[in-house]
């Protein structure tokens, strides 16, 4: 429950620290591609909500990513003051789209250094979410796509807003390979056989269809997604939170230490795929349509 | 079917064999903590049911486990004769609360050890129930929490009545973390994120969430319980004997020999966080609520 | 869509190839036990349809299996054209009854030699259908019992006619352990906790329980099964082949390395398992109730 829960205008009230804000500000002029604010609950938590804002469909472009790498690993090393974080997008319609295809086009040797290096960002940027030890929320309010949907996989909770709006992996119709850690994420939510089938077909689902399937913890409607995702870290924070950190350390250990010893070997076989002739013409293709490139 | 199926009152007859009654009445002295009757049934099964009646909550004091396990051994070694075994609690309302708070409060080095003997005393009694080779069914008649509702994971089939009682590992809100063994029942129940989120947040779910998310096989009627438990294990008993028992047996060895390399490191971390100020804090005011200290 | 998905009658037009007609000339007279079409999808897609006819129930005979091996292993080695595969039966109201219990009768060595050899056959056959790396679905419109079910719980998707038949393995029930790769498979495809339950109990399932377990991917009508089939392996084709094919691999790698590491001592108590004299028993009680002996 919130302390303003009552109030129907801004019955959220951003409590701002001035740490936030100093941090806020001096964040704007680098990386314009996200705002947060903290969010004070009546029990004294600090809920930290992060927008997501790099328009115009929150692609993780290489620089999105080490700046949001940066600010998790600034609220797990205790710099950023945050009890839960609830991870939310302000483009209307859209969570994020996932990678940045650009940076996936090769036509030589130095596309292949480029394209490693994007893809290490990448693994950095989900091991710096995957590895926050507070309580990290989704709060959906539109398309949840590829590596979007990784995001998501990687927090505590999802709540997904009743609309218009899709979410899955569609990777493989581009001709991209999710990393085996992905296939992992998906098959610990919603089972192996449905990861296996899903993955294979790249399919995205409605928010029921995510909810039956158990890719989505709730579907509420829109009005209601910011005071829900609230009581919800609420209650993640009821429970001791030593208790609570080692148990979500403990489902995490065993895929991190296997990413240790697989990361190589799995980034070298996404860039022979990515690489093929049949993966670069439909990612050209796809870019074309969207009319980034 | 039961021979006497049809027999309104008193539809179930215990046929008590000399072997359990005596053996009935040689452990009512040393512990009162349960009574066990063999029923009969209409292929000539003998299907044990063992009823916890440790008031008032059948807390898992070390003594109630001890006698349970040395049960649970004489079973497995057939000093005890039995095709199947259900467990239930006599008491109304109540299956069981869990491990004993009382023997987690440590002052002292020498609390220290007595809780590390308490924890191994619960690893055994649980190696003992999860390895009994036999048809094991939960007959759950009432709230079933903590590590009662270990107790029912580690069953093969979980029958609950449908009244208005709660089922789930709420170790959390305690500030226990659940060892790894439950977490990773737990996943094989409901599957690991779902797990997960529950042990995070120390869920507890009523019988027909319980059944929706699989951490339950059946909810029937009050009046119905007892029928139907004995009708499914005499399904567990018209398949071949040696072929069910090596399936069980395969379906638990990869977690009995996990269990065997990470008991002493799980069972040190697990101290360590009951050794904290804040679980402490929270097992002691708990107590006080429920007036045991 | 196919391309005269608007004809009524004889809809899926069977564009058998040259190569396909000799293939299936040939071999006829060798192994009468299923015929095989190639559909011509609107995109070009060639779609093999495999229609097991081992009458009266498709039980898995040497020779059948054999066969079947030997064309799997030709559409891997793309000897036979085939962008994706389904597997249905063409005789009415069954798709596979299982594994020819005779094979399985000891009564010296030799006997134990011949279900030695009987179980590697099985497992070479299962291999070549579970490592097959284009598309396979089933079409089930019967009965889909024991090894029958395997045959479908190692395709990439299946589909069931909504008609009065049974899925599931049910092989305890003739005192028969699967082995631990099945465990795993179906595991995978239900979960750990009902998996190990539904192997104990031998369960069988009717489509619409099967489904709502995921045993099965969808339940339709019994007109719409063929066409449906074809649209679903059309949407396994509309994906990048590489990044599929990949995909499928690694969903399958693990369980192939456990396989080849446990291969020989799951055989040898399994083999162990069917030499008892009460699974004996069973399976001849079976064998004279089915009048196949």
């Amino acid at each position: 429950m919130l302390k303003v829960i009552s109030t129907l205008n801004g019955f959220i009230q951003p409590l701002r620290s001035l740490h936030i804000v100093r941090c806020s500000a001096r964040r704007y002029t680098l990386c314009p591609f996200y705002t947060h604010d903290t969010l004070q609950s009546i029990r004294g938590y600090n809920i930290l909500q992060l927008s997501l804002q790099h328009y115009p469909l929150n692609i993780l472009t290489s620089q999105f990513m080490e700046s949001l790498t940066d600010f998790f690993n600034q609220i797990q090393d205790r710099s950023i003051s945050a009890d839960a974080l609830i991870i939310k997008s302000s483009i209307p319609m859209i969570y994020s789209a996932g990678l940045d295809l650009t940076e996936l086009i090769i036509n030589n040797n130095f596309d292949l250094d480029k394209c490693e290096n994007y893809l290490t960002t990448f693994e950095s940027f989900w091991l710096s979410l995957y590895c926050l030890d507070i309580p990290v929320l989704s709060l959906i309010e539109g398309d949840c796509l590829a590596a979007g949907c990784i995001i998501a996989l990687s927090t505590d909770y999802r709540i997904m807003s009743d609309i218009d709006s899709k979410m899955g992996i569609n990777a493989t119709k581009v001709g991209i390979t999710p990393p085996f850690w992905v296939c992992r994420l998906l098959s610990q939510a919603i089972g192996v056989s449905r990861a296996d089938r899903a993955i294979q077909l790249g399919t995205v689902f409605s928010p029921k269809e995510a909810l039956n399937i158990q890719l989505l913890d709730q579907v509420v409607s829109p009005k209601d997604c910011q005071a829900i995702a609230l009581s919800v870290a609420e209650k993640f924070l009821f429970v001791d939170s030593l208790a609570r950190r080692t148990i979500k350390l403990r489902f995490r250990e065993e895929l991190i230490s296997e990413l240790k010893n697989r990361l190589n070997s799995d980034r070298n076989e996404l860039i022979r795929i990515i690489s093929s002739d049949t993966t670069q013409e439909r990612i050209r293709k796809l870019l074309k349509i969207t009319k980034i490139v």
